[in-house]
Protein backbone atom coordinates (compact mmCIF):
# COMPACT_ATOMS: atom_id res chain seq x y z
CA UNK A 1 0.00 0.00 0.00
CA UNK A 2 1.15 3.87 -0.13
CA UNK A 3 2.64 4.93 2.36
CA UNK A 4 0.30 8.04 3.40
CA UNK A 5 -2.55 6.35 3.06
CA UNK A 6 -1.25 3.03 5.02
CA UNK A 7 -0.23 5.23 7.84
CA UNK A 8 -3.98 7.31 7.54
CA UNK A 9 -6.15 4.30 6.90
CA UNK A 10 -4.32 1.94 10.33
CA UNK A 11 -6.63 0.92 12.74
CA UNK A 12 -6.67 -1.19 15.58
CA UNK A 13 -7.59 -5.04 14.66
CA UNK A 14 -8.74 -7.24 17.64
CA UNK A 15 -10.30 -10.11 15.91
CA UNK A 16 -8.12 -12.36 13.85
CA UNK A 17 -8.43 -15.94 11.24
CA UNK A 18 -6.83 -18.89 12.23
CA UNK A 19 -3.89 -18.31 9.58
CA UNK A 20 -0.20 -17.74 10.94
CA UNK A 21 2.12 -15.47 10.45
CA UNK A 22 5.26 -17.33 8.34
CA UNK A 23 9.00 -16.67 9.26
CA UNK A 24 9.85 -14.52 6.32
CA UNK A 25 6.95 -12.16 7.04
CA UNK A 26 8.04 -12.02 10.60
CA UNK A 27 11.74 -11.34 9.50
CA UNK A 28 10.11 -8.34 7.58
CA UNK A 29 8.24 -6.94 10.62
CA UNK A 30 11.28 -7.18 12.50
CA UNK A 31 13.43 -5.35 10.11
CA UNK A 32 11.12 -2.91 9.68
CA UNK A 33 10.85 -2.55 13.52
CA UNK A 34 15.01 -1.97 13.45
CA UNK A 35 14.62 0.67 11.07
CA UNK A 36 13.67 3.73 12.95
CA UNK A 37 15.72 5.98 14.23
CA UNK A 38 17.10 6.01 18.12
CA UNK A 39 18.91 8.40 20.07
CA UNK A 40 22.56 8.27 18.91
CA UNK A 41 22.03 5.39 16.48
CA UNK A 42 21.70 3.19 20.19
CA UNK A 43 19.65 0.32 18.88
CA UNK A 44 18.38 0.03 22.45
CA UNK A 45 15.61 -1.75 21.87
CA UNK A 46 14.83 -6.14 21.72
CA UNK A 47 11.82 -8.09 20.09
CA UNK A 48 10.54 -11.44 21.90
CA UNK A 49 8.16 -13.20 18.56
CA UNK A 50 5.43 -14.72 20.06
CA UNK A 51 3.41 -17.34 18.45
CA UNK A 52 3.15 -20.48 21.05
CA UNK A 53 -0.44 -20.63 21.65
CA UNK A 54 0.10 -21.51 25.53
CA UNK A 55 2.33 -18.56 25.95
CA UNK A 56 -0.03 -16.15 24.38
CA UNK A 57 -2.66 -17.22 26.69
CA UNK A 58 -0.21 -16.21 29.49
CA UNK A 59 0.77 -13.32 27.91
CA UNK A 60 -2.96 -11.92 28.04
CA UNK A 61 -2.76 -13.04 31.63
CA UNK A 62 0.23 -10.40 32.17
CA UNK A 63 -1.20 -7.48 30.08
CA UNK A 64 -4.47 -6.48 31.79
CA UNK A 65 -7.90 -6.14 30.68
CA UNK A 66 -6.72 -4.65 27.02
CA UNK A 67 -5.00 -7.95 26.04
CA UNK A 68 -8.22 -10.29 25.95
CA UNK A 69 -7.56 -11.22 21.97
CA UNK A 70 -3.73 -12.21 22.49
CA UNK A 71 -5.13 -15.36 22.61
CA UNK A 72 -6.74 -15.75 19.81
CA UNK A 73 -3.93 -13.75 17.88
CA UNK A 74 -1.66 -15.88 15.12
CA UNK A 75 1.39 -13.47 17.13
CA UNK A 76 2.62 -11.54 19.35
CA UNK A 77 5.74 -9.22 19.12
CA UNK A 78 7.07 -7.66 22.73
CA UNK A 79 9.12 -4.43 21.56
CA UNK A 80 11.73 -3.88 24.92
CA UNK A 81 14.28 -1.32 25.84
CA UNK A 82 17.43 -2.12 26.57
CA UNK A 83 19.10 0.04 29.18
CA UNK A 84 22.30 -1.05 28.70
CA UNK A 85 22.41 0.36 25.09
CA UNK A 86 20.49 3.60 26.03
CA UNK A 87 22.12 6.96 25.74
CA UNK A 88 23.82 6.84 29.27
CA UNK A 89 22.94 10.53 29.51
CA UNK A 90 19.26 10.53 29.29
CA UNK A 91 18.63 7.01 29.31
CA UNK A 92 14.82 7.55 28.88
CA UNK A 93 15.14 7.84 25.93
CA UNK A 94 14.53 4.26 25.45
CA UNK A 95 11.22 4.47 25.55
CA UNK A 96 10.46 7.12 22.75
CA UNK A 97 13.15 4.27 20.60
CA UNK A 98 11.14 1.36 21.46
CA UNK A 99 7.73 3.37 20.61
CA UNK A 100 9.29 3.77 17.06
CA UNK A 101 10.19 0.31 16.65
CA UNK A 102 6.74 -0.39 17.80
CA UNK A 103 4.55 1.87 15.63
CA UNK A 104 7.07 0.81 12.51
CA UNK A 105 6.00 -3.09 12.60
CA UNK A 106 2.30 -1.83 13.10
CA UNK A 107 2.57 0.37 10.33
CA UNK A 108 4.62 -2.65 8.14
CA UNK A 109 2.37 -5.25 9.17
CA UNK A 110 -0.90 -3.07 8.05
CA UNK A 111 0.85 -2.83 4.89
CA UNK A 112 0.74 -6.49 4.19
CA UNK A 113 -2.23 -6.97 5.00
CA UNK A 114 -2.30 -8.24 9.16
CA UNK A 115 -4.05 -6.29 11.25
CA UNK A 116 -2.88 -5.58 14.82
CA UNK A 117 -3.39 -3.88 18.10
CA UNK A 118 -1.21 -2.11 20.16
CA UNK A 119 -1.45 -3.33 23.94
CA UNK A 120 0.27 -0.49 26.32
CA UNK A 121 2.60 -2.05 28.62
CA UNK A 122 4.93 0.66 30.07
CA UNK A 123 4.38 2.49 32.33
CA UNK A 124 2.43 0.59 33.85
CA UNK A 125 4.46 -1.14 36.11
CA UNK A 126 2.12 -4.16 37.11
CA UNK A 127 2.21 -4.74 33.56
CA UNK A 128 5.83 -4.52 33.02
CA UNK A 129 6.91 -6.49 36.21
CA UNK A 130 4.74 -9.62 34.96
CA UNK A 131 5.87 -9.93 31.81
CA UNK A 132 9.55 -9.87 32.89
CA UNK A 133 8.68 -12.34 35.33
CA UNK A 134 6.63 -14.55 32.88
CA UNK A 135 10.17 -14.02 30.67
CA UNK A 136 12.50 -14.02 32.70
CA UNK A 137 13.96 -11.03 31.32
CA UNK A 138 17.20 -9.85 32.15
CA UNK A 139 17.51 -6.71 34.37
CA UNK A 140 18.24 -4.23 31.72
CA UNK A 141 15.21 -4.99 29.85
CA UNK A 142 12.24 -3.39 29.89
CA UNK A 143 9.05 -4.42 28.11
CA UNK A 144 7.36 -1.16 25.71
CA UNK A 145 4.30 -2.97 24.21
CA UNK A 146 2.97 -5.87 23.05
CA UNK A 147 1.67 -6.43 19.89
CA UNK A 148 -1.08 -8.56 18.96
CA UNK A 149 -1.08 -9.66 15.45
CA UNK A 150 -3.14 -11.75 12.72
CA UNK A 151 -5.34 -11.59 9.87
CA UNK A 152 -8.07 -9.66 9.95
CA UNK A 153 -11.62 -10.85 10.48
CA UNK A 154 -13.24 -7.61 11.49
CA UNK A 155 -13.62 -4.80 9.20
CA UNK A 156 -13.57 -1.22 10.57
CA UNK A 157 -15.58 1.50 9.03
CA UNK A 158 -13.41 3.71 6.38
CA UNK A 159 -15.11 6.89 8.34
CA UNK A 160 -12.22 7.29 11.29
CA UNK A 161 -12.04 11.12 12.70
CA UNK A 162 -8.26 12.03 12.04
CA UNK A 163 -7.62 15.76 11.79
CA UNK A 164 -8.32 17.85 14.81
CA UNK A 165 -7.68 21.93 14.19
CA UNK A 166 -7.71 22.79 17.94
CA UNK A 167 -4.44 20.70 17.93
CA UNK A 168 -2.39 22.89 15.74
CA UNK A 169 -0.48 25.88 16.11
CA UNK A 170 1.79 28.41 13.29
CA UNK A 171 4.38 29.68 14.46
CA UNK A 172 3.55 30.40 18.12
CA UNK A 173 1.14 29.05 20.40
CA UNK B 1 6.51 5.39 -2.24
CA UNK B 2 5.20 1.16 -1.01
CA UNK B 3 4.61 1.51 2.79
CA UNK B 4 7.55 -1.05 3.94
CA UNK B 5 10.25 -0.24 1.21
CA UNK B 6 9.37 3.96 2.99
CA UNK B 7 10.10 2.22 6.41
CA UNK B 8 13.23 0.79 5.11
CA UNK B 9 14.58 3.34 2.92
CA UNK B 10 13.60 6.63 5.41
CA UNK B 11 17.11 8.20 6.77
CA UNK B 12 18.04 11.12 8.64
CA UNK B 13 18.68 14.25 6.11
CA UNK B 14 20.41 17.11 7.85
CA UNK B 15 20.72 19.40 4.30
CA UNK B 16 17.99 20.56 2.77
CA UNK B 17 17.07 22.76 -0.70
CA UNK B 18 15.73 26.47 -0.16
CA UNK B 19 12.00 25.28 -1.13
CA UNK B 20 9.40 25.79 1.12
CA UNK B 21 7.15 23.29 2.37
CA UNK B 22 3.30 24.27 0.96
CA UNK B 23 0.05 24.48 3.06
CA UNK B 24 -1.60 21.38 1.57
CA UNK B 25 1.77 19.13 2.17
CA UNK B 26 1.50 20.65 6.08
CA UNK B 27 -1.94 19.60 6.63
CA UNK B 28 -1.05 16.34 5.11
CA UNK B 29 1.91 15.59 7.33
CA UNK B 30 -0.19 16.60 10.55
CA UNK B 31 -3.12 14.71 9.70
CA UNK B 32 -0.86 11.78 9.57
CA UNK B 33 0.84 13.12 13.06
CA UNK B 34 -3.29 12.13 14.23
CA UNK B 35 -3.19 9.09 12.89
CA UNK B 36 -1.56 6.83 15.34
CA UNK B 37 -2.99 5.01 17.89
CA UNK B 38 -3.04 6.66 21.08
CA UNK B 39 -3.84 5.56 25.12
CA UNK B 40 -7.42 4.98 25.35
CA UNK B 41 -8.00 6.90 22.22
CA UNK B 42 -6.66 10.28 24.74
CA UNK B 43 -5.26 12.30 21.27
CA UNK B 44 -2.73 13.78 24.12
CA UNK B 45 -0.68 15.65 21.85
CA UNK B 46 -0.29 19.14 20.53
CA UNK B 47 1.83 19.97 17.19
CA UNK B 48 3.72 23.71 16.72
CA UNK B 49 4.37 23.99 13.12
CA UNK B 50 7.30 26.37 12.14
CA UNK B 51 8.46 27.79 9.22
CA UNK B 52 9.25 31.67 9.98
CA UNK B 53 12.90 31.47 9.39
CA UNK B 54 14.05 33.79 12.41
CA UNK B 55 11.99 31.12 15.18
CA UNK B 56 14.11 28.32 13.53
CA UNK B 57 17.09 29.83 14.56
CA UNK B 58 15.60 30.37 17.68
CA UNK B 59 14.62 26.57 17.99
CA UNK B 60 17.96 25.39 17.30
CA UNK B 61 19.28 27.42 19.97
CA UNK B 62 16.93 25.13 22.44
CA UNK B 63 18.01 22.00 21.43
CA UNK B 64 21.23 21.59 21.46
CA UNK B 65 23.86 20.74 18.95
CA UNK B 66 21.83 18.39 17.17
CA UNK B 67 19.68 21.05 15.82
CA UNK B 68 22.40 22.77 14.21
CA UNK B 69 20.67 22.75 10.61
CA UNK B 70 17.46 23.79 11.87
CA UNK B 71 18.05 27.45 10.69
CA UNK B 72 18.77 25.95 7.25
CA UNK B 73 15.12 24.17 7.38
CA UNK B 74 12.59 24.65 5.08
CA UNK B 75 10.27 24.14 8.37
CA UNK B 76 10.20 22.31 11.85
CA UNK B 77 6.98 20.63 13.65
CA UNK B 78 6.95 20.71 17.49
CA UNK B 79 5.48 17.53 18.58
CA UNK B 80 4.06 18.09 22.26
CA UNK B 81 2.18 15.97 24.85
CA UNK B 82 -0.75 17.93 26.18
CA UNK B 83 -0.86 16.37 29.74
CA UNK B 84 -4.38 18.04 30.07
CA UNK B 85 -5.34 14.78 28.23
CA UNK B 86 -3.22 12.34 29.11
CA UNK B 87 -4.47 8.74 30.48
CA UNK B 88 -4.81 9.83 33.86
CA UNK B 89 -3.51 6.37 35.48
CA UNK B 90 -0.44 6.31 33.81
CA UNK B 91 0.03 9.68 32.41
CA UNK B 92 3.48 9.09 31.03
CA UNK B 93 1.87 7.45 28.00
CA UNK B 94 2.03 10.68 26.70
CA UNK B 95 5.74 9.64 25.57
CA UNK B 96 4.57 6.86 23.71
CA UNK B 97 1.51 8.46 22.08
CA UNK B 98 3.47 11.37 20.93
CA UNK B 99 6.25 9.21 19.37
CA UNK B 100 4.25 7.77 17.51
CA UNK B 101 2.74 11.04 15.88
CA UNK B 102 6.33 11.73 15.28
CA UNK B 103 7.27 8.66 13.71
CA UNK B 104 3.98 8.85 11.44
CA UNK B 105 5.10 12.49 10.30
CA UNK B 106 8.92 11.37 9.75
CA UNK B 107 7.43 8.62 7.20
CA UNK B 108 4.94 10.44 5.78
CA UNK B 109 7.71 13.17 4.96
CA UNK B 110 9.73 10.61 3.45
CA UNK B 111 7.02 9.25 1.22
CA UNK B 112 6.50 13.02 0.04
CA UNK B 113 10.19 13.66 -0.91
CA UNK B 114 10.64 15.34 2.15
CA UNK B 115 13.68 14.95 3.80
CA UNK B 116 13.51 15.09 8.20
CA UNK B 117 15.61 14.66 10.88
CA UNK B 118 14.18 13.59 14.51
CA UNK B 119 15.74 15.78 17.09
CA UNK B 120 15.08 14.72 20.72
CA UNK B 121 13.99 17.17 22.93
CA UNK B 122 12.46 15.33 25.76
CA UNK B 123 13.98 14.14 28.01
CA UNK B 124 16.68 16.23 27.97
CA UNK B 125 14.90 19.13 30.55
CA UNK B 126 17.30 21.81 29.90
CA UNK B 127 15.78 21.35 25.71
CA UNK B 128 12.36 21.30 26.73
CA UNK B 129 12.52 24.41 29.26
CA UNK B 130 13.88 26.36 26.86
CA UNK B 131 11.48 25.48 23.94
CA UNK B 132 8.51 25.98 26.61
CA UNK B 133 9.81 29.29 27.45
CA UNK B 134 10.43 30.24 24.03
CA UNK B 135 7.19 29.96 23.30
CA UNK B 136 5.49 30.21 26.01
CA UNK B 137 3.78 27.00 26.24
CA UNK B 138 0.96 26.33 28.84
CA UNK B 139 1.92 24.49 31.84
CA UNK B 140 -0.15 20.81 30.34
CA UNK B 141 1.98 21.34 27.02
CA UNK B 142 5.15 19.46 26.86
CA UNK B 143 7.67 19.32 24.18
CA UNK B 144 8.65 15.81 23.28
CA UNK B 145 10.73 16.91 19.53
CA UNK B 146 11.31 18.90 16.88
CA UNK B 147 11.30 17.56 13.35
CA UNK B 148 13.14 19.29 10.95
CA UNK B 149 11.98 19.62 7.31
CA UNK B 150 12.75 19.89 3.96
CA UNK B 151 13.29 19.19 0.34
CA UNK B 152 16.74 16.86 0.46
CA UNK B 153 19.90 18.29 -0.55
CA UNK B 154 21.94 15.29 0.41
CA UNK B 155 21.67 11.69 -0.58
CA UNK B 156 22.72 9.13 1.61
CA UNK B 157 24.01 5.38 0.18
CA UNK B 158 21.42 2.98 0.16
CA UNK B 159 23.37 0.39 2.26
CA UNK B 160 22.21 1.07 5.64
CA UNK B 161 22.43 -1.86 8.17
CA UNK B 162 19.21 -2.64 9.33
CA UNK B 163 18.59 -6.15 10.75
CA UNK B 164 20.66 -7.14 13.96
CA UNK B 165 20.29 -11.21 15.05
CA UNK B 166 21.17 -10.64 18.57
CA UNK B 167 18.10 -8.69 19.00
CA UNK B 168 15.62 -10.72 18.57
CA UNK B 169 13.96 -13.76 20.84
CA UNK B 170 12.02 -16.22 19.93
CA UNK B 171 8.92 -17.56 22.67
CA UNK B 172 11.73 -16.91 25.46
CA UNK B 173 14.14 -14.69 25.97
Amino acid sequence: MEAVENILKRRSIRKYTTEKIDADTMHKLLECGMAGPTCVNARDWAFIAVDDNELLAKLAECNGRPAGMLPDAAAAIIVCGDLSRAFPRAKDYWIIDASIATQNIVLAANAMGIGTVWLGTYPQMERVEKIEKLLELPEEIVPLAVIALGYPAEEKPDDKFIYEESRVHFNKW
